[in-house]
């Protein structure tokens, strides 16, 4: 098989599943995407499961990039803007949609359910480095707990995405309010000793 | 109409769902949960969608009396029980994962986003509630802001609850990690200072 060809077919899965969500989704649509026939995609993936499957380590790749990248000039810019980015980002709307719908199916599917466990594990293996980084620079507070503070931060990111993408708005400005949280818990001499 | 019927009815609706989930659920699986016909469901309940509404609005009821609940001495131990409750309760995974499947339908049923959206209201208020109680009777720091402390509690919850459910396990131990966080940056005089 051309692997040329078949990172075509996922591009061409990721622009479906933005413009018609996963339940809807078929292979027509992705064929249509790409300017290949059905059959070339049922060659190179035989059932949707096949592809879903392929088409979540095509996304995972891109996901550990994005949340790897460094966009500031301190651990603490790291973080914040990683957070606001994963809250606020300009992702399209219908692929979150799509993406909740394939969370929705993990408690049906082995396969989703262990890709989603890395996608999951990625992001609190970056938020815990990120943190661990400005405790270690001295820029968070020493008594701050890396693994801890993950912990929280990536529930928190998985919650106010899940409600932004359900609520169809967003509920909270989760992207400030994690904000504070990283300027007034975890940054050295932060907001709460500064009102004693 | 009669209202011990049409609460049989969402009784049944609620043992069905445990049973079915939410998208292979029928009419047929209701009436099967509570010895009416389905003939007698159809007469209090047009549509699935009707039906469905209707068991939000009896879940929303019950949801707001259990998150009322107070079972500490303290607000801390009201707040924490709460969280714990919410995180590692013995509620069924299968409601659970039919919770998820209606969440997900939500971007695309107006009807459904509603009720989502007064659950997560509620939520985020009795957090808030119980912050602002805790810094009023002084057990909760001075600096501690009930309204941004409820929503980053509100998206942990709301997280760690998906990713429970979705990913089929307790991937992270939530319910110590918010207690720790509620010790450590709520209570006044708490694990940071400590630290010192």
């Amino acid at each position: 098989m051309d692997d040329a060809v078949r990172e075509e077919i996922l591009d061409g899965t990721y622009r479906a599943l933005c413009a018609h969500g996963y339940a809807d989704l078929t292979i027509q649509d992705i064929a249509a995407e790409t300017d290949r026939s059905k059959s070339l995609v049922h060659y190179y993936f035989e059932s949707k499961g096949e592809l879903i499957d392929a088409f979540l380590t095509y996304l995972y790749d891109r996901y550990t990039d994005y949340i790897g990248e460094e966009r500031g000039e301190t651990t603490r810019e790291n973080l914040t803007s990683l957070l606001e980015r994963l809250l606020d980002g300009d992702d399209s709307e219908r692929l979150r949609t799509a993406l909740l719908e394939v969370k929705a199916q993990a408690p049906y599917d082995e396969s989703i359910r262990e890709h989603l466990v890395e996608f999951d594990a990625a992001l609190f293996e970056r938020l815990r480095e990120l943190v661990a980084a400005g405790v270690e620079s001295g820029e968070f507070d020493a008594a701050v707990d890396p693994s801890r503070t993950a912990e929280c931060l990536t529930a928190a990111v998985h919650g106010a995405r899940t409600q932004r993408t359900a609520l169809g708005r967003r509920r909270y400005h989760a992207d400030e309010t994690l904000t504070e949280y990283v300027d007034t818990y975890l940054v050295a001499d932060g907001g709460r000793e500064a009102a004693h």
